[in-house]
């Protein structure tokens, strides 16, 4: 059977390669493109979706898969199999008419998006949006799914995950962060404010190369650059960039974000090597990578031991600015204040912005909302969750690009990564001799026992198995039913308490 | 015949797609890619080249030109079919067992070319070499050629040229320039040396931006980056990169690398965009390339006129260097010295390198030459055509790259760009009102005539025509037999009299 294994993982390994060089077109469009060369290259883009496409449905992979699922192979080479035989199945499942229609649908949705913001009018976008949720819920019936049309979407992004075992989370998460939220607003405690800087772009590019290489993210395997939006791209094994953007009044902002990107890459760049060019080599789900990028944001990023060698290092790199000492940095990173905006919510506020998109995307797909009624119900949930009131659409309803590109099920991978990262990082330390010898460490600047751990209980299980089982087998969560968010909130009042209680 | 033409122009599309694609990996890996990722990159491309040639060699592409040959079409269409059929009958034509050898062979070569270069050893790379040149006559052999097998390789880059049109002009180079050569030696003129800096990169960087931009490479479709061997890639319509490098020594050396590549950059620029994704919308010859290069290289930037503004620009950018007049930058770009190196010639020198290597190349495919013949012979020819000695074979027969890839008959295109551009030049300036509104031009930092004339004599033409028919219609050059250097050796006289004569 060597001949067709030799076969099948060519035509495995030709997918994988689109897959990177589709990567690496994306990431240079965000970092290096000039202006004029956006039409070519969405010319590019199109050509590698269809040839891929072409590759994932031929019907010779089909064969071999069906060759290699009836017949016996070892657990390693199975899981590859299954793996490409899942995504296979996504391809072949979905009508080509109805691809074509939703990428037609998306790509409208999001010119009409960008003029409803720009006009913060909701109605404006209103009726592409009906179109792609209904094309949504069309896909989910052609995919199929475990209990209801939403199951289809989630599982694209969690393999394994539903509405039974996420909604008792999401629903948790917003009762048991209520009393911490309450805390927050009554506490008299006064906390020292970061000063303004200035913070030059060139010394802040300085601290955050020196952190990431701290930390863990091989340079010789990636880059750093500057971009509007931060991110995480792999262009292929060995090459895993980031991306983290500067503000000149907050030095902590574009550090937190580098440590994130970082926490993404170093994720990427210790996936298992002998498995690369194969769908069990990659990244095993939108939420354990998160967690990945929180692991490090919030566990690491946000720790006052971390602070404790920093705050000096900071200081001696802006020697314009006064008062750059571990109190002033650590409150500045610890700050919980209910917002607006997802992506400027600290970490106790964020996984309620989930919820509430949550929430509706579940009502949309049940037919309990009409998409006319979201700006209403997205304004209740921000008041009722948060507490705040937006201004308008735009603040609202319109702050997120992902409806408009049909990503509906993919919100709750934000909220499963903060909540794996906290039972990744207990567990972390339980393996590593406890809370504060850890802690030590990190005052020391000595992060291989975290990276370690992490390398061998997740990074170097690619996809061998889900990711649920993957924290399962690394944290003791229950591999099955709700995932269980205890973690995530002992954490924040372990955090806490401490800084707002009284 | 309106379906299958679309499917035809789909097919095109598809793999000049792949061709731009490629064309960004290789950009990337030059530029930007962190060094663990060549071995993926290294596949990345395979895949791609594997692809490309599956596309181009399907039958259904075949029976499409092939119903459009035996068609009638209008002319434009025509051309495009001619084209594409020429660059699949190359790709059918060599068996995959030849092009896997020739793969293999060269990626082995150009190991032991470093290995050779490294121990100045010519006996390394000689077997590597020898079986190169083997396959590359096979190649010919199934390419097909007009007189002998080394017109096929001339013919790959050189649409139509052969020993019989390329070989009078290379020996009339050699003749014509001996008296020059000759000139110069016997001169007991001297001229200033140019002061040794230092000049620092970003203000070199600041003068090439600025000097790139007043002749008319348009930024907002390009990028200009820093390498240790400049180069020009084209990665999409409106996506056109350039790269150079800066001596901490001589302002000159990296500014004239930059007008180099912002030569060969501009035509890419100009290609015609309803041609754009088509073999009829690409650059018509390397020796076309080369010779917009050289126009912008030879008859702009080392041209006095020109100078007579730029050097109060550099001398304003350089404030510590001092003694940076016209005479002194002026004389940086206009010495003639016969030297070793064909990539640190001047441009009078230049042919005579080209000259040597042609000999060389004509003997080894006629058997005339054997491999193991080549240092001596390479010394003798260096001795002759210049009057110089090696040391040793890293200087001599190793110095350049292109027979380690395989890369025979390429070397001509080299002087067809100078011969070439020098018939431009004095076309251009015909046509904009002789040579003396052209110097005032310059003088003003006015590019827009030259340009405009290249725009519309060569740029805009793309492939539409042979380069040969191109340079014909806008110079008068004779179409066919000898390419004819009469105004190359007019413009070398007309320069350099002046400079060294007594």
């Amino acid at each position: 059977m060597a001949e067709p294994w030799e076969e099948f993982l060519g035509l495995v390994r030709e997918l994988r390669a689109l897959e990177d060089i589709s990567g690496l077109l994306s990431w240079d469009q965000r970092v290096m493109m000039p202006v004029r060369g956006a039409a070519a290259r969405a010319g590019h883009q199109r050509a590698l979706a269809a040839l891929h496409h072409s590759r994932l449905v031929n019907p010779r992979l089909g064969e071999l898969v069906r060759r290699f699922e009836d017949g016996e192979l070892p657990a390693g080479q199975r899981r590859i199999v299954e793996r490409l035989s899942r995504a296979r199945d996504h391809a072949v499942r979905v009508p080509a008419r109805l691809v074509d229609e939703l990428a037609e649908a998306t790509s409208a949705g999001y010119d009409t998006w960008l003029e409803a913001r720009e006009a913060s009018s909701f109605s404006i976008f209103a009726p592409a949006l009906e179109r792609i949720v209904a094309l949504k819920v069309e896909q989910a019936e052609a995919l199929g799914y475990a209990g209801e049309p939403y199951d289809a979407h989630l599982d694209l992004f969690e393999e394994g995950e539903t509405v039974r075992t996420t909604e008792p989370m999401l629903r948790g998460l917003a009762e048991d962060l209520a009393p911490l939220l309450s805390m927050v607003r009554n506490s008299r405690r006064t906390r020292p404010q970061l000063p303004r800087g200035p913070y030059p772009a060139d010394a802040q590019m300085r601290l955050n190369r020196e952190v990431a290489e701290t930390i863990g993210y091989a340079f010789d395997a990636g880059r750093l650059d500057v971009t509007v939006h931060p991110f995480e791209q792999t262009v292929g094994t060995g090459d895993v960039r980031i991306t983290t953007r500067f503000l000149p009044d907050d030095v902590t902002s574009g550090l937190l974000a580098t440590i994130h990107e970082c926490g993404h890459a170093m994720y990427e760049q210790g996936l298992p090597a002998d498995l690369a060019g194969t769908y069990a080599g990659v990244a095993a789900s939108f939420g354990l990578h998160e967690s990945q990028s929180r692991f490090w944001e919030n566990h690491v990023g946000r720790h006052r031991a971390f602070w404790e060698r920093e705050a000096g290092h900071v200081a001696a790199l802006f020697p314009d600015v006064p008062g750059l000492d571990i109190e002033t940095l650590h409150a500045a990173c610890t700050r919980v204040e209910p917002s607006l905006v997802r992506v400027e919510a600290d970490e106790a506020t964020y996984p309620l912005h989930i919820v509430l998109r949550f929430e509706l995307e579940l009502a949309l797909f049940r037919g309990e909302l009409r998409t006319g009624d979201l700006p209403g119900a997205f304004r209740e949930g921000l008041q009722k969750h948060l507490g705040v009131v937006p201004a308008n659409d735009t603040e609202g309803v319109l702050q997120d690009v992902h409806w408009s590109a049909g990503l509906f099920g993919y919100f709750p991978s934000y909220a499963i990564g903060s909540v794996y990262a906290a039972s990744l990082y207990r567990a972390a330390c339980d393996a590593l001799g406890g809370k504060p010898a850890v802690e030590e460490s990190m005052r020391v600047g000595d992060f291989t026992g975290l990276l370690g751990w992490l390398r061998d209980n997740v990074h170097s299980l690619g996809s061998t198995m889900s990711a649920r089982d993957i924290v399962g087998r690394a944290t003791g969560m229950p591999a099955s039913g709700p995932i269980d968010h205890t973690d995530y909130i002992a954490h924040l009042h372990d955090r806490y308490d401490a800084i707002y209680a009284g």
